[in-house]
């Protein structure tokens, strides 16, 4: 069947007290709004619209990069729930088959959740997504009979017996797409906040003669964030599962507490992950690679067999062979090393092609940025650069050629050849002492000047 | 009212096994003894006595670092906690009004809970501060008729019924200082361990017709520090209220676990902390700035817009401007950097002024120091500095001057000039397949040597 | 009495999702095997076998270097623990004594626990290791008349009386080393897996007249690891008692929790130990040091009064002197420090003597590696190496010499002289504008051209 989504995304969230749109905030290093979608992807839609709201624009820059494809409808007055699901009637007016609703604020629902909520509608008009609370508190209770769900009642408007149920209402909701707006016309804001509630529509459905049902989930998935807190919580929780999701399939991490991934971050079988790492969006790592303490990635990908860190820093664009070796203090930026090229120490390597076994001395720089454009730096297999060694781009080093310790390289060294760019050393018998006693006269000198 | 602070600080801590007084065990970068100075000095005392005994010199001059008006009294032998209030007497000898007996080792009651105790004075002669304690376990405790305080209850002197009491004693007192001095006197050390104990004075009081009160403060607020582990403790703890605040103040960490801060520090809504950073005393952050992982910041200053690290080290004295971004593997002390100044990479800044939107080249280091004195470097406003430059200090760049990679500037360069210290690059065709075909032979002659 | 371990470390470890066999995953920085392996070592033992099946040269290859006297015997077909332990029958054939069949992935038993069996031994003829269980599932249930052990029921025989014992088996077993033998040659494989269990000889000795008894320890002590999460657990819990027992020898550490120990990392009392610090295997660390935050060190050691980082990395074979001073992104590699040298900033020292009180620069850098083997750098007492200096080894600078900044050391620098490899600096007036405005006009064009 073909699926709609409509994720609403319109809300400030005044309590995170940031001018950030709440479905801005990241967990993951990925906006929730893009998690929420990615949950949704996963049933392959025909149609996705994004409702927007406070800080619209940004809303839709963020949904329109991950996915060009979204509609994305603005609710210009925040009227509640079921008058945010209304905007989206036109974008998705040519739409035939369901629609499914979903929070931009609520990043934790699992797709398997949401495949389950599509199968019951084969046998129910309307498909609620609830949840077993542990603390129901003023959560919206769910009236079953049998399968069958009578209505949503809010805590506020439940009796006694009412109150006493447990599984409680996470907003998400199911319906052929018609069906869904048509119920929505039909729903009123006489209510203390003026507002047109999306759950009015199980009442009015049941009254229609229309079948309703919920299905439920983990109250995990359904948490929502509004403030700060919140959101770390939800980080932490997130971390939590792919640090268990990385031992199921074989990754060592020593610490797992101290490593922190994001979304997208995919690590091979009996690849070891030491304390206090932390990746940034799109790093994959295959297996039997070693990440050592303190390293940072982002935007990279590592081969097998190579060794990072530890204090490495793997920047977008990065791309390690197998067996290559960066180590501490270094810094990789839109560069290619081949397999087992080594840059062990104090090194800044960006823009840059290394070829295979080539050896990169400590305190190398790649001088790629003139002051207006970036250039690029090209090593060949087998070269090696003394420590020390300013390559200021655009320039190549040939294979296995061979750079003095100390050298500005402005010119292309070709293949096997030597270069230096050094000064004669001079070395003056006596003149250390005789510098460091005259210093410390004058400051001796001024010292008395001072009192 | 004016109140005069007795600070208890001259204990052992034996069960710390260090050479450091207790009191000055630090928790997030600050002697116990100045978060117990700080939260009374809410109370705007008009004298604060300190009495010190074991390290008495070490306690004095950390007192007299955070408030060179506190005036220091010591207790020679140690005789009990009464006895050590009773060396505050001639210090505070010409004070009339209240006096409140604090604790050096007790680093957490907050000043509200001060402010409390010194409004309950208005009612009776003696305010003792308690907590419902969790586990009572040994703690004296508060015997209650109404809200009067009858007596204070040793543990080993109560009776079953009094010692199922839950409501204990924390040790703070406030009282009119003449009236605490008077009461004092009257205290005896009949017991096992011949000392003089603060709480007799209770019954003292009760006995000649005075009232007292005890008030609650949360249990946390007493907590004492006695060994290693309960200092680390005391320090988990701090930092899960430093962390709650920020969350509170819409500052966002991503990962808060990881997050350290000083007692001091203070950061502005938006800003965003990665995982792994630690804050040393003296750190303030505008609001909009990133602080990314794995960065240590100390006595300095981060303007909105900044961005700081991954692996960034600010030492004390930097003043980083608005947008100014420092990157990985960069240390910079006592320098001051106008807004959008760049130091990207592995660079050290020490001792300079940076102008607006100056670029500093990996590598660089600001020679600021000759072996005997330090000087200072001043870079101008658009100034590019090459990669691997050395500045020799005392130096100016003046604005827009361009230095070349490789650079050792030991003098001026004025503005929009051009300043090289460069060797010319010299190369050698086929001499690196020669020299490392040598090497390995020698190697091999070597290792057939050895056999 | 002369005493045997048995080893049993044979197994796949299927869940670990592995190449490594099971045994040698480590925990703080050695194999479990190791961890079991030095447990045993209190005992003093006169032989030590080790069964070994699944990765046999790798598991055999690690015991060697753990200790080279120790047996190695394989078990080629895994038929139960009987069978394994009978493996070991010939490398024992001539030891008299106790034999003590332990788990190589049973990495906690403490040294105490062993002895305490060693001494049940003196009125029992077998003595097994016992635990109460918080929550007994499915081990082996151990029935006690007393003292004496009547026999070990697996879960799945047992009554339910049995189901109800909370005191169950660890596995470890001591007995006579002949009595053992003779006792597994007893023990069939009339069960479900066609396995030999080891746990059978308890009612084989009962039945043959033989006394039995069962000694507890803490159920930590008997944790098993099968998978990566159980790994992670069991580091964390080893992690634990390593940061637990350094605050009961009066370290600090400022956030416990953040602090990483290898199995014998060793630190004397009042060294701090900042947040976010990974010891790896062989480091000592004298009293009074100060470990800084994010710091790594490996193989080397500290003396007293000796500050370490931010941002230090200590790899194998580096000595530090007293008040020696490593600063941030410094790497030092197998070189000897004298007391009160610094190395404050962006520095590699390897394979290098530095004396007494010497001062190194930033960005200086030992160049010990010519492409082919490695060499040796020795700095003299007081000797002031100038930022950005590559000194090119071999090579030595002698007591009270100096070197400028940016130089490049190739020949011998004798004491008190002055080096200096350095090229004249040249100024241009107005070049730098010039060459900025042509290359944003080419920029400029270039753009203009992709259109």
């Amino acid at each position: 069947m073909s699926i709609a989504l409509i994720v609403l995304a319109a809300g400030k969230g005044t309590r995170m007290k940031s001018d950030l749109p709440k479905v801005l905030h990241p967990i993951a290093g990925a906006p929730m709004l893009i998690h929420a979608l990615r949950a949704g992807a996963a049933l392959e839609p025909a149609r996705v619209a994004v409702v927007t709201g406070h800080g619209a624009e940004a809303v839709e820059a963020a949904a329109l990069e991950h996915d060009e494809e979204i509609a994305c409808v603005r609710q210009v007055e925040q009227l509640g729930t079921a008058h945010a699901v209304a905007q989206a009637r036109g974008a998705l007016a040519d739409h035939a088959g369901d629609a499914l609703v979903l929070y931009g604020d609520t990043p934790f629902i699992r797709p398997e959740t949401l495949e389950r909520m599509v199968a019951a509608r084969q046998s129910h008009d309307v498909v609620v997504l609830g949840f077993e609370a542990a603390d129901p508190g003023r959560y919206g209770r769910l009236v079953m009979t049998g399968e069958d769900l009578d209505k949503i009642v809010e805590f506020k408007d439940a009796t006694p017996e009412e109150q006493a149920i447990t599984f409680c209402n996470s907003g998400v909701i199911a319906a052929d797409g018609d069906t869904l707006f048509d119920l929505i016309d039909a729903v009123g804001n006489d209510n203390a906040a003026r507002e047109y509630y999306l759950t009015d529509i199980i009442g009015i459905a049941r009254s229609r003669g229309l079948s309703a049902t919920a299905i439920a989930c983990d109250e995990a998935e359904t948490l929502g964030v509004n403030s700060r807190a919140e959101l770390a919580a939800a980080e932490a929780l997130f971390q939590a599962r792919m640090r268990a999701d990385a031992f199921e399939e074989g990754v060592m991490l020593q610490a797992p507490e101290t490593v922190h991934f994001a979304f997208d971050t995919v690590i091979g079988p009996d690849t070891l992950v030491e304390p206090n790492v932390v990746f940034g969006p799109g790093v994959t790592v295959e297996n039997g690679a070693h990440i050592r303490a303190f390293s940072h990635l982002e935007g990279c990908h590592v081969a097998s067999g190579a060794v990072v860190g530890p204090y490495a820093r793997l920047r977008p664009g990065t791309e390690l062979g197998e067996d290559v070796r960066v180590g501490n203090f270094v810094e990789i930026k839109n560069a290619v090393l081949e397999t087992g090229a080594k840059v062990n120490h104090l090194t800044y390597i960006g823009d840059a092609d290394l070829g295979e076994a080539c050896n990169i001395g400590a305190g190398t720089v790649t001088c790629n940025y003139d002051g207006v454009m970036k250039h690029r730096t090209t090593i060949g297999a087998g070269a090696f650069i003394g420590s020390g060694t300013m390559l200021v781009a655009p320039v190549t080093v040939g294979d296995g050629a061979l750079i003095g310790s100390g050298s500005v390289i402005t010119q292309d060294v070709p293949a096997e050849a030597l270069a230096l760019a050094r000064a004669r050393q001079e070395t003056k018998p006596g003149h250390a002492k005789r510098l460091f006693d005259m210093l410390r006269r004058k400051k001796s000198n001024m010292n008395k000047g001072s009192h």
